[in-house]
């Protein structure tokens, strides 16, 4: 086998540990939190189903790459929860050192191209990086409109929270940030989001 | 909200159900069963690495929205397990009800282009959908592996089974079919595949 195939393939076994590391969202259809690997999953067929919403055109396997690995990093940094401030703090630094680790197991071009791939999404400059960071965005609120306000109840999240963190998908989508916002209204209409 | 978006919405919604659906593998990193959503991530995962060792030229964005969406239709028709030959004499029917109803719910043009790609993967055809089988059948055998034969002791499955189910593979990938070849040999020589 030759020292290449043997590398990736010890990669695709590591990542394999995406199953594991859990979000604070629920599935929509079962009691359970949702991990990682089902979450970038759901995210690339968001992608693929609502590409036509992007205010800029989109290169959508770009888009779907940065998407499956967006969270790979969590592996080791573990899952920052989004309303957690104190774990934002040092988030990033944790995070960098997990690509550093993970993209490292590949053959030297591949680990360059998926670690830039990685700094582009997390840097929210390109077409793409904004439309796959707003679908990252727009997930959790569907589920948690689904599940009857779930982590916002939890977690004491008020509406002016949830506009803040989500206002910068208005720059991706202005179909998505209209709806999400209709979402949102509904959502303390029925009780199931704090108004703020 | 326009129609159209109402029902891709309503759709990512129902999709979740992929979610639920257990597969026999279990994850490698864990001590539980894989479901559809994740091992799907994993195979796209898996097309983005490996795609160079493919004998033809393939489209990659399509090798991964096959691998995305192919295994939605167990949403309604179940996972049927590899070596059981009872399940499959009705599964393309159950999967074709399915593929109506999953996809029926977009809107009309992309229905359709997502039920052309499940039937070009279903079909084995194409470089495309011959790469991407390929990567089905590759991960639960590293999963096997990885897991101290599993399924493969639990269900009594030998290694001719799994060469001849896998044995398609060489048309996709010479370097996977040696690649798995090996993986065999050394499964029989570790006694976790009766050798047959």
């Amino acid at each position: 086998m030759s020292e290449s195939l043997q590398d990736q393939i010890q990669f695709l076994i590591e990542i394999d540990k995406l199953k594991t590391i859990e979000r604070r969202t629920r599935i929509i259809h079962g009691d359970r939190r949702e991990n990682d690997a089902e979450h970038s999953w759901h995210l690339a067929m968001m992608a693929l189903v609502l590409q036509s919403h992007a205010n800029k055109e989109v290169n959508i396997l770009k888009v779907i790459k940065m998407l499956l690995i967006h969270d790979l990093v969590e592996i080791d940094a573990g899952d920052t929860f989004a309303y957690d401030t104190t774990g934002y703090t040092d988030k990033f630094d944790r995070e960098i050192k997990a690509a550093h680790r993970l993209f490292g197991m590949l053959p030297k071009e591949q680990a360059e191209e998926m670690h830039n791939l990685w700094l582009e999404f997390e840097s929210k400059e390109t077409n793409e990086a904004q439309f796959a960071s707003a679908l990252d965005r727009l997930q959790p609120l569907i589920h948690n409109y689904q599940n009857e306000g779930d982590t916002w109840l939890k977690y004491n999240v008020t509406s002016d929270q949830v506009i803040n963190r989500n206002r910068e998908m208005a720059d991706a989508s202005d179909t998505l940030w209209t709806y999400v916002q209709q979402l949102i209204q509904n959502s303390i209409d029925q009780g199931i989001l704090t108004k703020s």
